[in-house]
């Protein structure tokens, strides 16, 4: 038996499986091909000011959609018959900056006020290097991206500020063109790098020490190439100790029915 | 002398022009590279839908900042010490949807409830169609572009939907790939054409008669091509009947401090 037939592999699929229960782990592999987004469901009393920080940061914050107050479905054109509440397969739950509880779906925790952001995901433009034949290192080693805190501040809005965070992949010299040259038709997915080699300029002191996932080796004839990274709007969300911020688990994405190609640009 | 001399040359020189009334005119030509900006200014009521509407809908409505309601700066890095209220050389005041005032500045009609969008403009992507050798039909005629209403509706948010609302510029056949090229690397201002050719496919059954602009000559050897048109927010604005609704006058935009080549991907 192939086994990788009982792997979703439409958009679609992937949300019934989970909503299901048929599927409830990472969504790393499902449905290849199609978009995964972040969650960052805040009250509207946040929403707006949130959004316009997504708008002055678009690279750590890319906006894919955003609900209107007690939506549980995103714009058709990302997901049809989707249920914001139960389609990714775990969340969290933060009270005052403070994680408080990791269901599998949100039927008690959900309010009318609530308004979903959907933002873009590195996987897309990972899968693109990948078919460029520029090699990631965390998949190679089967963790995490390694994630720094910078000492590059966001552009502010309202109660929302902090520092840009970044993910960094160890780039063979003769790839990092290309690297570039990929990502950067990928604005809604982060785009190109903010940065390339120079760790210390951007306030990093130690590449083993990373303040988020894991740590991967350097090697010789390697640049740390540095990309916006989507924890930089859940990091900030949570400084600023917003009342209620639910997202999804980490790896444990919303799957939509576009396609990553769809979001290329140039 | 140097009849450009009198021309201010950077965004804050030709805010500072505007705001002295020592330039009361169009802004075209204006900060020769500048990034020239639509406004939108809406009560707090109606902006989070609003921008949900531009969200949903980036190719026509392409954000490049929402101020904080009552904030008449946008964020420094698009304009340094600017003032939303006297900047644009002319405004637009709509009550329920019926243009009711055209003031040079916004003195008696500023609210603290209200919020400012800064929206992608066409001139950056025409002055680098120019610059890659297309020529831009209505910039030698000397008149407005061509805009139509299509058949296409936007996606819709909160109250606010409406048809997609696109310009047209007639480009050679040979030089129809390099308009795309070109003008696809400016997501932030329409991006790439939305249509190429066959306008009753848009809905659009006369090009010499568009819905708002002038009509241009299609030449034989030529193809009309459609782009995303930042008329689509206004128009749908107005028709929703927002309370009140702001804008700059047509042509009388507001200068940034950026370049157009700062908004180039890819």
């Amino acid at each position: 038996m192939d086994p990788t037939s009982h792997i979703p592999q439409t958009g679609r699929a992937a949300r019934q499986a989970i909503r299901s229960r048929a599927w409830t782990g990472p969504t790393a592999g499902l449905a290849p091909g199609y978009v995964q987004a972040n969650l960052a469901i805040l009250p509207k009393a946040q929403a707006f000011d949130f959004l316009r920080f997504c708008v002055r940061n678009p690279k750590p914050c890319p906006v894919l959609d955003v609900t209107a107050p007690g939506a549980w479905q995103p714009a058709s054109s990302w997901a049809e018959d989707a249920d914001l509440r139960t389609d990714a397969p775990r969340y969290r739950v933060y009270r005052d900056g403070e994680l408080v509880d990791e269901p599998t779906e949100l039927g008690s925790w959900w309010r009318d006020d609530l308004v979903t952001f959907l933002l873009g995901c590195s996987f897309t433009f990972e899968r693109a290097l990948v078919a460029a034949g520029v090699p990631v290192r965390h998949l190679a080693c089967g963790c995490n991206v390694p994630m720094y805190r910078t000492n590059r501040p966001c552009q502010p809005a309202g109660p929302f500020h902090g520092p840009l965070v970044v993910s960094m992949r160890p780039i063979p010299a003769d790839l990092v063109a290309r690297a570039v040259q990929v990502t950067a038709r990928f604005p809604a997915v982060h785009g190109g790098p903010v940065h390339i080699g120079a760790p210390e300029a951007l306030g990093i002191s130690d590449l083993a020490r990373p303040d988020y996932g894991d740590p991967v080796p350097v090697q010789p004839g390697e640049e740390p190439v540095f990309w916006a990274c989507g924890v930089t709007p859940q990091a900030v969300a949570l400084a600023s100790r917003a009342p209620l911020m639910i997202t999804h688990a980490p790896g444990h994405m919303f799957v939509t029915d576009r396609l990553d190609r769809e979001l290329a640009v140039g």
